[in-house]
This record gives structure tokens, C-alpha cells and sequence, in this order.
């Protein structure tokens, strides 16, 4: 990898990352698509990276298909699919990590302690050995994409980070390689979180104001789901993840939620611009 | 920095990096003539890294002379010097550091709890904006390179680590910026440091192999100057710094201590080869 990304660089070639975990679905092919606009090479990672999993996770059982997934990604136009082995990404003694102190502990990060730090250190350890100009993630892991940039940011890494739109079922489900885990009740039942996010549009389109209100006609709305039991449901603004209480006019506001169908969790988001 | 970087990297140039505090001394200037050796384009870089330093501790008073460091650094060849400002280095909100799980707790690390964290992230900043291929370090700061070095490795970056012998004084003195710190009685007391290593080198020598014995012998040695207060004397595995309790013959002890004289913080340290 390291020797096709020097080449690569040799030929003023602009590199892509767009980093996964695989099981590929239409969400990273649109980062794929995102990634060959700006780049010469793209290359996508695959890596179920076990530092971003807690013992009580689904690391051992996240869905994986290989041929499948180099199939799709030879089809969509990737260069190098970088797919390493995980006791070469952590040697013996592992002991050096990436680490947020305050953006990585909200949020997903208070249901998932270890979560960010295993993200984050895999990212860096892909940034430095694919050495990428740019690098593309999906809106759906909105805080993974916030903390990326922010790492960006503080240990000045030189590449820009492009965040693509969630990629939906066509009944508004966020696409996810962890939906392969419901059962076709819970993925009806699944159907609530994206819903609630438009209920929660909706208020705003008609004048609600209050992040309270708006959260708990959300919260009702999805615990009408038998399976679904909710980590959080939280509005914040978007560029510091700070919670709003009262929406104010020309400002943008990031609802964003936690939400396990039976033993299945989900994330989902939404931006919205408040007009007035 | 990071065009003049770019330049350097465009010319197939080889950069080196020297990480400094500044208030140069001549175990610095070991460090750019190893640098020069190596590479094409030294860089020394001049940072009183604020993270690196607890509140209890001497970040204020830290010895600067910037004049003086610019002067030694263009007389012994340094191409760039690169003296950011903190605030450049820390923006507002600054969330993402890197941290040791291990091997920076302990040591230097159970005394300066969050020494490591602010020495691993200033590096990895100072490494993602200088983009060097080689990096040097003293040896005085034996535990800082053992981490810089894990670093490297866990973390992917592409740099060499190289690190340099310590310089000491005519008596012994390990040459440090905190020297200057010492009232003219403190500095005569200080030399039981590098004594006390000498002792070490010399009880094994003559065939003592129970690191516990050596090290009474080192601290009765040391406790005997009336402004000393030892934090650690320790005799570790050099390349996984676990302790040692017997020597064994044809292999490495590092003996590495911390030492207080009056208000000023010591540290020293000796590589011996255990011949039989």
C-alpha cells in the first residue's frame, strides 16, 4: 500500500481514501462516487477494525463478504482495495492511540466509551499509511465524520475531509451493513427512527422551536416500536455538537439518535436549516 | 512550513526533524549534527510545548532565549527553524491528543501523569506539518524516545527514529535547559546523578547481577546530598522497559532515575551491556 501510494504521489496523482469496515451497500458507493470526482486513485480500506468495538459489541459477528464487497468496489471504480489483516494493523504491545477528550465522550461516545479512540486511531493509521489528499466519509456516522475533522484539525493533518449525505431505503431506513441483523418485524419497526427525524422537520417547517418538544413527540413516535428502546435522542449545533434548547432563525440544527431495534442498534441524523 | 516542506519533498530532498524546547545546549547541537548527517534539509523546531508540562510544574518559567537559539541553530547548519506560536499549535477547542495506554504510565509517567500525552501529540503535529523522513531525539529523555518510537510504529508514520547519545558536562552532568535552574551548591549535589549511574556501571562490572542491591547502593549514594529527593532509580529491559530483578549475562540494562535537587527535576540514565 505504501509503495503504490509513493508511486502514486511520484505522478503528482491525487489519492482518495474512503475507509469502511465492508459489507458494502449503495452508502459507500456514493462515497466511492464522492471520492472519484476528486481524486486520480481511489482507495478504499476495508477493515472491521476491533478497537472500535467494546467486548459487549458486535465485532465477532459484524457482517463480512469479501468477494462480494471487492466485487462491488472493482465495479465502482476503486483502484486499490486495502484490506489488511488485524495483528498487522495491531502488533504485540500495541499501546499508542488517538484520543478525543472531550467531542469523543457525548453523544454516541457516552453508549460507547472506546468507541472514538479505536476509530480514530485506525483512521490515523490509514491516513499515514495511504497518504490521501482527501478522504470521504458518510453523514450517517455524523460524529465519526465531526471527530475526523477535528482530528484533521488538531494534529494538522494535510487532507480534507469530505462528508457525502445518507444514502436511504426507499422507506427512509438509513442504509447500514448492520440492518442485515433485523428480523422482518424489527426492520418494519426500523422505520421509526428516519421517521421521527422527518416528524421532527415537520414541527420545525411549522414553527416548533423547542428541542424538548420536538424530542419528546420524537420519543413518543418511536417507543410505539415494541423492539425499539432508545439511547438518546439530542439537537445540537452542528459545527460543536453543543446542545440547542430554543431553535433560532438562520441557524442550522443537527437531530441526531441512538436507537436499538431488539439487539440491533441504529444511528441516524439530520440536518436542518431553521428559516425562521 | 509546510511549503518549504513541500519544496524540500518536490527536490527529492530528505528532511530531518530536531524537536526542541529551545535554550539550546551542546547535547542539542549533537542532535542537528547527527540531523545534518542524515539528511538534506534540517529542521529544528522551538516549542515550549504547554501540554507537556502539568500546572504544578515549570511550564512559566521554562528557560527561553530565542535570540541566543537562533544564533546556535544557523551556526551549526540548521536550514529551517520552525517556532510556532502556542495558540497556533492549540486552537481554540482543541479536543485530540495521543496517548500511551501503557508503557506511558509508567516511569517518568507515574510522576507526570500527563507528561507523555502532551510530548506524543506536540510530535505527531510537529511530524504531520514538517513531514520529515528522519527524526532525532537525545537519549537523556530515554523513555520520550522509547514512546516517539512506539509511536512510529503503532501509529504507521513514515519516519526514522534516531537517537543520540547524551552530552554531558565535564563532571558527569547530563546536559539539560533545566541545569540553569541549579543555585552553584545544587550544582555540585547534582552530580550524584550521573555518579550514581557510574556506581551501577561499575557494581556490575565487577559482577553484581541483583538489580535491588544496585539500586540501594545508587540511592544511599544519591540521598547522601542533602537537596536530593529521588523519584525513581529503576533497571529496566531497554527495549520493553519491564524491570529486571537478576542481570543476565550478554544482554541490556538501562538504569534510569529521576531525581529532585532543591526545586529542580533531574533525569539521567545509562545503557550497560551485561557481558557474562
Amino acid at each position: 500500500m505504501r509503495s503504490a501510494s509513493a508511486a502514486a504521489s511520484r505522478e503528482n496523482k491525487r489519492i482518495g481514501i474512503v475507509p469502511t469496515m465492508g459489507y458494502l451497500h449503495e452508502g459507500h458507493l456514493s462515497l466511492i462516487e464522492i471520492a472519484k470526482l476528486h481524486c486520480d486513485i481511489v482507495v478504499m480500506t476495508l477493515f472491521v477494525n476491533p478497537t472500535q468495538f467494546s467486548p459487549s459489541e458486535d465485532f465477532s459477528v459484524y457482517p463480512r463478504s469479501f468477494a462480494d464487497d471487492s466485487a462491488l468496489a472493482a465495479h465502482a471504480g476503486v483502484n486499490i482495495l486495502f484490506a489488511p489483516e488485524a495483528k498487522e494493523m495491531y502488533p504485540a504491545d500495541f499501546d499508542i492511540y488517538v484520543c478525543s477528550e472531550k467531542f469523543g465522550t457525548i453523544l454516541e461516545g457516552s453508549f460507547r466509551p472506546a468507541h472514538f479512540k479505536g476509530v480514530l486511531t485506525i483512521v490515523a493509521k490509514l491516513f499515514h499509511i495511504v497518504n490521501p489528499q482527501i478522504a470521504v466519509f458518510g453523514q450517517k456516522d455524523y460524529q465519526q465524520a465531526f471527530l475526523i475533522k477535528k482530528m484533521t484539525r488538531d494534529l494538522d493533518f494535510d487532507v480534507e475531509i469530505v462528508v457525502v449525505p445518507i444514502v436511504r431505503e426507499h422507506d427512509g431506513l438509513a442504509m447500514s451493513s448492520r440492518n442485515v441483523y433485523l428480523s422482518p418485524t424489527e426492520r418494519t419497526q426500523a422505520r421509526a427512527l428516519s421517521h421521527s427525524l422527518k416528524i421532527a422537520e415537520k414541527l420545525i417547517a411549522e414553527g416548533e422551536r423547542s428541542a424538548t418538544k420536538i424530542i419528546a413527540t420524537m420519543k413518543e413516535h418511536i417507543i410505539r416500536e415494541q423492539d425499539a428502546r432508545i439511547d438518546y435522542i439530542a439537537i445540537t449545533e452542528p459545527e460543536t455538537l453543543a446542545p440547542i434548547e430554543q431553535l433560532l432563525p438562520d441557524t442550522m440544527a443537527l437531530v441526531v439518535l441512538a436507537v436499538h431495534i431488539g439487539t440491533t442498534r441504529l444511528i441516524d441524523n439530520i440536518l436542518i436549516h431553521i428559516k425562521h
